[in-house]
């Protein structure tokens, strides 16, 4: 049961120790369990309160089995936390599972991400991350000074609480897209580069992955939202329901920022070849008056002995007159021709 | 309940006061009520009458928290009425939630919009506004003069009335593009610059953000004629069908102008090429003409002691008959590969 | 009930006076009254016998009215009818309404069209024309002289044949653009020009016309088709099904001929690289070869003093035999290149 | 009922006669009856074997109303036989329908199609085909010599395998065009040239083509294998199931094919890009190198009176040494800008 | 029942022996039979057991009908086996066929493919292979030693590891491209060449083969898991839709490289351009600068009698002065439009 040689890109492993943390609630008391071994967690639910068990690192195997005999996980679903998986939701006998990609904006203008699975029953609801760090602490806070209704409610209602947080994040997330695309348009006003290009490219490959990442969950959270699952009660159904808009809601402004980033693209294309095309106006421009007026300077520094023009009085300034109105003929002509 | 920390895109706050309205009426009655603070307006309600209870501006949350408590809103819906949501029609317990986009067309040819949500019930209709300032203005006048059928009928059928204005005015934000388009078509036969480039890229701008306010449209509206709500009575279905087969043919009109904005794009870059082409074509004429001359020229120029055709009697006019003859061969040949 | 201030692009209002035409026939009798008023039409109908009512123009609101009070008609459908509409079938109590575009390829090749409605009811037929002039006056002629099975049956099926016609000349024009597409291709061949490009232009165009009127119908016809209309009869719905082919045929055409139109496109853009590319290697062949050879005859007719190659006695033989050397050899890689 | 005026482009007459042919079998006996009138054909129908009536040819009128009088064929099938059709199944009461595209590959390389109708009814099948010729002969062969088990079946067996027949040419068809592709890669490594492009464009067609004809039959044989029809037995279902298969195997196959196609015009188009990019930096280097020499060159061959330089021992070859190390030093350029 | 002349594409005939192979084991007893022949494969099934029959490689006529004859196969699901065929799974009365593509990556960096088909029965499976040679060596060794769980399972978990193992080696394939696509992004920020290019058309055709490949195995696999068959026991149903879960993320994955290779084009396509304008402006800069100067030492090369300036005083020194000026002025000029 073990072992299992399965490996559509299987996560990489963390480092460090795995840091396991318990949050156990019900409308009256409060209790918080850091940095607790699996034995000593698994003593500590309660099964008349609400028991949020969270798992930071997956690479301690020992953890992992202990939690999957406790709860009596499924091998596939041990396997689909440790590996990377399509944002889906999954029901089991006696549990739920959802999971899903927790986007993080890196101040260097880097988009990372790591995998976030849950596992949900009645009276408890298991996390599993990556690594350290997550978007929950000033959620985690909420709880324990019990603002909000959330220690009023059940475990689906915490579920749904991470699961907005998690949302939520990918908005801004998007409005840092947003904004990046508007100061693009603002440079590439004034001129456009080919590091403008490059910073094009970057958002266009930063959407295609949020788009992997947001698409299939909008599958994934309707799920849920019908309601053939037992483990979201009728009340708590609406607020998924919530979500799902807003990931409805996201997948358009994906959508949108798609086309917009493919505009820029196109505004880019055209300004460059505006100024190709200036460029060579002005190589054409200058060619074309200077070459025929070297031609007829070259026709006089002949040496034959037979030129009578050369020895001609007005000679020199007749070939000025008419070098004069050829020039100024051509720029006529490229005056009509709009090419200045 | 209150201070939930959702933020996918929280609306702007509006400046100033909120300003409250309530418009009470039946067969034979008609009031208006202004500038009404959020307990008179909560008083002066009469159910055996339609109430149309309209707020301009979501800043003040004691007046946002008042009308929630009085109608027993929904906290989800109070945070889709202060936040940017997809258009959707939702229907809770006690009534029935819609939200959509109101565009405006303001003068210097952009296009601005406001969040509207309407929150319907049997016998009264609330609307949210971002800011003061609607389309309803000639509407309101018809109620108070009984214009119309809408004062014999239900607060289902105002909702209509209310919808059918704003669609309206996306037609008519859409032919303003429309004659746009028809300009720059114009235009690019005349000549194409980089400006009617720019007039294009404004024109897909607008219809992508347009596309994003009608296209979810359909499923709001859709929602509401399957007729699966009680709070539309079976009467007023048909009008809704109406607004429905507008919204559609709202979405084959952008799908049109997208795909006549495209061709433009196509003839721009075409004209732009063109053009190129022609410089190019000058620049080689003039180039390859006079480029083999300016060498003979300059062969006689040279100062080599032993050059006999420098003394020969028609050395000078013989050049002259080579290079015209070389010339005008040149000439022939362009002509015959029609680069002019 | 009248004045509604509905205005999804109301139709241009006609000139002139409003037509009508009363065609009133069953297996025995025929007859046809020409540019009565309203009131006269409505006294010559006959319950038992096949009325087929036209409206030429729909400029006239008082006659609209009079339509409109006596056979019921719907505020929406009235509506519906004067303004441009999507493609349409809708069912109401008392009859069954029906609205798509008529199209006509005028002389000039542009394609113009006019909306026509129907509404249909057990023992009439109403049809509704923006203006004079259709394309049912060879049909017209048949009924007079009772040929086909037309005068057999009933009013279903007199609408049946007339969409067929509009839908039978919606052939007739996608021909008439299959015919272009293929002498464009002809002229490609020829050489192509920005003139090739207008057309291509002008026939994608009509396409996305074409489309706009085509795509809806289909859901329209199939809406008859599916049977769940009573105005229908069970023996005529195989005709309509009849009619459901063509359009789904018409689909796929005009997605082959858009196809097809954006292969020209690239056939004509790669015609314009090609012609580009030819036009800058001549310019390359010929400046290459001379610009080095130029050089060479300036070096010798510079007016150093101390030149000792001028004096010497093969000095101006040897230059003309290193400049041949130089432009073959010039020349040879160019073949070589495979430049020409 | 006759001379309808129906005409979705009629299918071109046929020249010559029309061809009957009846070919009679069961487990025991086999008669081919050839080359005879209609009512010979009528009279040698025998409702207890399979009958196999084939005609080809279209043109003939009297023809096609004995068989629809004998058949009790609807005059829309009728229609549909004669003119062109989306390939399409249809049941009526008596029989079922079938039209369809029959292709070949004829040998100056284009495709070439017929359009091929059946009636199928319990006991016999009927094949109209526009003209004299087609895929059957080798099958014909195999009925009369009791190969395979095609004598021990009905007449819904008998249309299978001419489906089938039909069907498996198609492969052939795109195998061919699989191959041309393969065949213009090699080119293209060699050096893309405009015949090149003809050929990716003919492709192209080609492809767009056989899409038309194979797309709409996945409906149509959908609707067979749905089993509605009573004049499919069972038993022989998952023959057509078999058929179904393959045209999506072949829908597959062509949306790989116009992949790969526009794949190839990517490759064309960036080889021609190349060429010309190489033309361009030919023509630069030669020039950027040989303009500055000779301006050099041209000063000193100014006439002025009072140019030091000229007279200076070592001025010419200075002026050799300074216009080497500027010729040196473009070249250094040029190669650290890796242009050649 | 032999002999079908089906050919859609028939696969191509390995060469050599076929060969056989029985592996037969529950959970106590393993046997393996190698290099058997058709007859003693069959004697030694073991209907109480899991039997796994291997076939590797078709070009044994004989061999497969026998197979045919024992198990009953129908004719088509032979045709299936040795015909290129869509991934599919079809279920018959006694057994399930399930067939798909089987892809390895050869050294050499190519995908090399070939079909593998199963037929699963309650206590049997059979897999047909084109050729010899497998991704299961791995797995047989497991079943010998009876690690995991399949010695305790019956043959419909057997067919589940064999697709899992299948369609795990398409991720490492997947991985594989996706290296390639960060290598290439890497070598276009150095420098893009034709060489880049090819690669990319290279991965883009190897993303339209794997899409060949996988796209029809979502539809395929599906079918498996509605668990409409009995073929597959409830509580293996759970590992199918594992499978399923994996070919969904594939698609996702295939999707995302497919933009990104397009995104990688297009950067090529840009590096490209930016590389022509700047050779353009290298050219334009040095032949604008310096044409008019070689205008100006042309005149001043010319021999007429009457040019005062050649004899004046400054005459040289000042003509220096006007180049050196026009030659700043042309740098200056450039520099303000920032051409470099």
């Amino acid at each position: 049961m073990t072992n299992s040689n399965h490996s559509p890109t299987e996560l990489p492993l963390g480092e460090g120790p795995v840091i396991l943390e318990l949050i156990r609630y019900d409308r009256e008391t409060y209790d918080r369990f850091n940095n607790l071994g699996a034995n000593e967690i698994i003593e500590n639910l309660d099964s008349k309160k609400v028991n949020w068990v969270n798992v930071d690192g997956l690479q301690d195997k020992k953890i992992l089995d202990k939690l999957q005999a406790h709860f009596c996980l499924h091998t596939l679903l041990v396997d689909d936390i440790t590996n990377d998986q399509r944002p889906k939701a999954e029901e089991y006998d006696d549990y739920l599972f959802f999971t899903l990609k927790m986007l993080y904006r890196i101040e260097g203008r880097t988009i990372d991400y790591e995998q976030i699975s849950f596992v949900l029953s009645t009276n408890y609801l298991i996390s599993f991350q990556e690594k350290e760090g997550d978007l929950f602490d000033h959620f985690r806070e909420r709880i324990r000074l019990d603002q909000g209704r959330v220690r009023k409610q059940q475990a689906d209602y915490l579920l749904y609480r991470l699961l907005d947080t998690i949302v939520d994040n990918y908005y801004i997330i998007l409005e840092k897209i947003g904004e990046q695309i508007e100061d693009i348009e603002e440079e590439i006003d004034k001129g456009s580069t080919h590091q403008t290009f490059k910073q094009i490219q970057k958002i266009k490959k930063e959407l295609i992955f949020l788009r992997k990442a947001v698409y299939p969950l909008r599958d994934a959270v309707s799920k849920l939202v019908k309601g053939e699952t037992s483990f979201i009660k009728d009340e708590t159904l609406r607020f998924y329901a919530d979500i799902y808009d807003h990931v409805v809601h996201l997948i358009d402004s994906l959508d949108t920022y798609k086309d917009l980033t493919s505009a820029l693209m196109d505004i880019h294309m055209n300004t460059q070849n505006n100024r190709m095309t200036e460029v060579m106006k002005v190589l054409a421009v200058i060619s074309t008056i200077f070459i025929p007026l070297t031609f007829i300077v070259g026709v006089y520094g002949m040496n034959f002995d037979n030129m009578p023009e050369l020895h001609a009085r007005w000679g020199y300034p007749l070939t000025w007159v008419v070098m004069v109105c050829i020039g100024a003929g051509m720029l006529l002509f490229f005056k009509k021709k709009k090419w200045f």
